[in-house]
């Protein structure tokens, strides 16, 4: 089994030495209620939870994956791995469901910066568990910003409570990334709610038997909707409709007709239900709006993007652990620089620098996407929690800036991290027994869903660089530089980030003007100028983890700066070849004729 | 099902216009049968084999597996996924199996240039069957190297005419890398015979349904034998005994006591099993003297691990090809620069710059490799047929630098670049019925046997180039460069490759300076010192294709400078980046405890 330990210490670092979140607590009338001592108890209960419960499901999850068979009257009806049901219930019992939700139905409004970890313990120990629960949030906040006040009162309670899951059914067979190609319909009726109509592919979550109801929003279109995105609307679709008469007590009355057509077979995430999802005329009531669908969805797109950026987080901690266990056990060969273990026939791996190397790369990924995704929440919370308008203004464009990064470039560099780990196990990571192999392909679909990465970069470079001209990342820029002026600190990731600062805003300037003649420029560089951008941050991060490091007591701190070191000779260094390779630009792509990708 | 036609044009560009193979035939008395014509035959047989008989079970041999079970006697027995004997039999009965062996043993005497090609096209529609006669092959070519004429009549006809299969055991649980630590024995009988008692893993083909008889070498240690590698001998344990009066035809009689013990699950190849094999006093016959057998088994790794970097241009053209198809075929999105269709809803995926930059990686990673693969083919081939002994010596010598960059370096891009391929698949390219991510899970384990790719570049730095301060280096350096100096053309690969052959230069210069003080840089350096090699010999075999396309009439030309372009652009600036890596040394990986590592 997976060994894991939820790596409070540096959760404690992040929120205590680096953010100083107790602070930004106080300052606030809805959250001065939560100090460290609270947070040490929830992260220490999750920790528990995450460690003693879901863990031991994950590799039996995976290996038995979901079942689906009909139900008598014909739905198609999916069961999640054996003791799933059982930690699930164990999860709702806690109050965990509704941690970082509102206190006004239900939740235990905790702010991003504390539940993003629970978010990182549970992706750790079970991705394909953690799934159902977050997927009905990611549902609860699409509600909360977009629905009605009875629509509220009618389903979030239930959702936050874990009674009742939630879906996000937004792609078809043949829409995508384009959304605007939908064909589901909607239809209204004269009590004012809609028949919807059509077949919704990759729902996660689509059914399962851990709650009673499974509340599923679903992009459709109206009758003379205009074509295209413009024409999605939003649409709340009950698995079980509620009683009328019991909207107080929230009882689950009539089957709809929705039904799960099948269920896919996956690379990974096996124990997570993706489902084929048929709409028959199912009963649905519109959120929002008409036409505001595709808005309703983008409202919530910035916490479960950075929801899967903490899922590249978590494989890489998981996979981390396992293979410096393993590098620590493991006797193969001596060590160049003299033997270390004489009473023995051989020296433990970690006693190779390439071994290391590998570990360092995973180590330092974590603990960096780590601070990166709490700044993120940083500028969540005070989007939402603060009243100064200004603040609130910068943190939303910070969260639009890095969105894309987070997503994409944390899931990323997460799957390379757990392709490294696994290749310390040598030909034993390559066996279903060791475990490695699974946490690679569970981490494979972070880099996949939720808007491929290549659509991320295509969001970071033209929606949220070119569309002002940079003004927001230069603004970005301009933080970064004001912190390392004002650094107590004397190491190296100071000159490493300005150098990487400098060298970003002139690569944009370049691209920018590029992007003017060649049109084809924003798709061929976005992905490597979202990696040149992802390092920048990176080192941006190790700044802020060096300043809090420095000059304090202790082998943690110690290590901080050891660690910032690696990551500026063995990380870092990778910056400049994304921005060579952004610069390279489209030409040399599309140089090509239609044909010459044609099967033979 | 996977799509895939073998890419004959581009094998036939290889052979005749960059590395006029024919002439290199007709020149030698061994091989002047051969020529262009009754290869494009062999080619285009095994091109209608591999699509038409191993595709088709390709993916339905990941999803069965292998059977394990125990015989009647209580022997472990293998059964390999449904049609894979049938297409066994049909591979045998077409005389395949020895394409490339030599007639003196009953095989067809093709030289590697050309039975390269039937390793791609066998790797691409089917890795797990491929194995199965590829390690048989290994087997064979051991015993033609190492064996005596005896053990030579008795084994290889059989073997080159597929009738008995091999396998090589080398691992153990506790010893992989590090074969100086295997406790498999073997006591002597006084009748010249051996008892060999040990557990072998990863024995792939350890056991199958698809021969009668199967030939395992064993790598084991005799009584007194020195400690570590230098104690470690080669025997002969087959899984049948031959009968004694029947050696000239060679009828099998008594079974050996090596049996299966377990089969693995693996990421992949999950059609090829991998075997425990336990020997309980199993008979066994010595190959060639006492505490040799390690350099016996090195004496095949040159061809072997070519094999495993073919396996990394197999799995990139299958992904490449399918990802090809689906791009034109997907709509999705306008582009960037004007609509393309319009009669339809929107583009097909390859208008989409950012989705032929992933083709165009995988393509170019084809492409190049099998032109660098062919390079270190006919290396291969001049030092077995040549009879110049200078000629024969440089061969050597480029084989000898140049085998673990083709096993590591052509195994990690062949993965990278069916992860791109995946992707370009969206959400489709993570559900199984899709196929790309079984392409993934195949490939991946190249990167892992036949020497992690890790060990790969410990044999690069520490013994290709380090042992002899890198003279065997700096003497291919010459050959490029003088190939450069000749080259006609004009083309920016020129420039480019003299840039990169003097960066080159200077990096092994500062590594082999900084080793002698620092002892772990060997280790800490030696992956990234590898890619940046590896990018050398791309920039190499790109100068050698574009010299043969340029001034050559017609599209396929065109292309191959189009692709030199791209790299250019788009490929070589990664070389940099590896080569400030390694210039980083092993410092700031060592500075850590040992503590730091241990789980918390």
């Amino acid at each position: 089994m997976h060994i894991y330990n939820a790596p409070l210490s540096d959760m404690r670092f992040l929120l205590t030495d680096v953010f100083d979140a107790p602070s930004f607590w106080q300052a606030n009338d809805s959250l001065n209620h939560i100090d460290m001592d609270t947070v040490d108890i929830v992260l220490e209960s999750l920790s528990k939870f995450t460690k003693n419960v879901l863990l031991p499901l994950n590799r039996s999850g995976d290996e038995e994956g979901v079942g689906f068979s009909h139900d008598e009257e014909g739905y198609g009806a999916v069961s999640t791995p054996t003791g799933f049901k059982q930690a699930y219930e164990q999860y709702k019992e806690g109050g965990w469901v509704g941690l970082g939700a509102t206190p006004e139905y239900g939740g235990q409004g905790f702010p991003k910066m504390v539940s993003m970890f629970q978010e990182e313990m549970m992706f750790s120990t079970n991705q394909a568990f953690a799934l159902y629960p977050n997927l009905a949030l990611g549902a609860g906040l699409c509600l909360l910003k977009s629905a009605s006040e009875t629509q509220k009162d009618m389903y979030l309670e239930k959702i936050y409570a874990g009674e009742w899951a939630g879906t996000m059914c937004l792609t078809e067979a043949h829409a995508g990334t384009d959304l605007g190609l939908i064909k589901t319909k909607a239809v209204p009726n004269e009590d004012g709610s809609y028949n919807i109509t059509g077949s919704k592919i990759f729902v996660t979550g689509g059914d399962h038997d851990l709650t009673e109801n499974i509340i599923h929003l679903v992009l459709a279109k109206t009758p003379n909707a205009p074509a295209g995105s413009k024409g999605i609307s939003l649409f709340i679709v009950p698995k079980y409709l509620i009683k009328e008469d019991s909207y107080g007590d929230h009882q689950i009355g009539t089957r709809n007709t929705a039904s799960v057509g099948a269920v896919e077979h996956k690379m990974g995430v096996k124990g997570s239900a993706t489902c084929v999802l048929n709409f028959d005329k199912a009963k649905g009531w519109m959120v929002g709006e008409e036409f505001t669908g595709l808005a309703s969805m983008f409202l919530v797109m910035n916490y479960e993007r950075l929801a899967i950026g903490m899922q590249g987080i978590a494989v890489t901690e998981l996979a981390y652990q396992n293979a410096a266990a393993y590098a620590n056990d493991r006797l193969q060969s001596r060590s160049d620089s003299g033997i270390k273990n004489p009473d023995k026939s051989a020296d433990a791996l970690i006693h190779h620098a390439d071994i290391r190397r590998m570990l360092l790369n995973a180590k330092s990924h974590a603990e960096v996407s780590r601070c990166f995704a709490m700044y993120v929440a940083k500028q969540l919370d005070i989007a939402k929690y603060s009243d100064d308008k200004q603040l609130i203004a910068t943190a939303n464009a910070r969260v639009a800036l890095l969105t894309p990064i987070t997503k994409a470039f944390l899931s990323d560099k997460g799957f390379e991290a757990t392709v490294d780990c696994q290749q310390v196990f040598g030909g034993h990571g390559y066996i279903c027994d060791a475990g490695m192999e699974q946490i690679v392909r569970d981490a494979r679909i972070a880099q996949i869903y939720e808007g491929a990465n290549g659509i991320q970069g295509l969001d970071l470079l033209g929606r949220k660089v070119a569309k002002d001209s940079g003004a927001m990342l230069f603004d970005f820029l301009t933080e970064i530089r004001r912190f390392i002026a004002n650094m107590q600190a004397d190491h190296g990731i100071k000159q490493a980030t300005l150098k990487a600062a400098d060298n970003l805003e002139c690569l944009t300037k370049i691209l920018l003007n590029n992007m003017s003649e060649r049109k084809d420029d924003v798709n061929g560089c976005a992905v490597n100028y979202l990696h040149a951008t992802g390092y920048l941050c990176f080192a941006y991060m190790y700044a802020m983890m060096v300043a809090a490091s420095q000059h304090k007591e202790g082998v943690f701190y110690a290590n901080k700066l050891k660690l910032a070191d690696y990551f500026i000779d063995h990380i870092l260094p990778r910056m400049q070849m994304h921005m060579e390779l952004a610069q390279a630009g489209s030409q040399s792509m599309m140089a090509f004729d239609l044909a010459y990708f044609e099967p033979a």
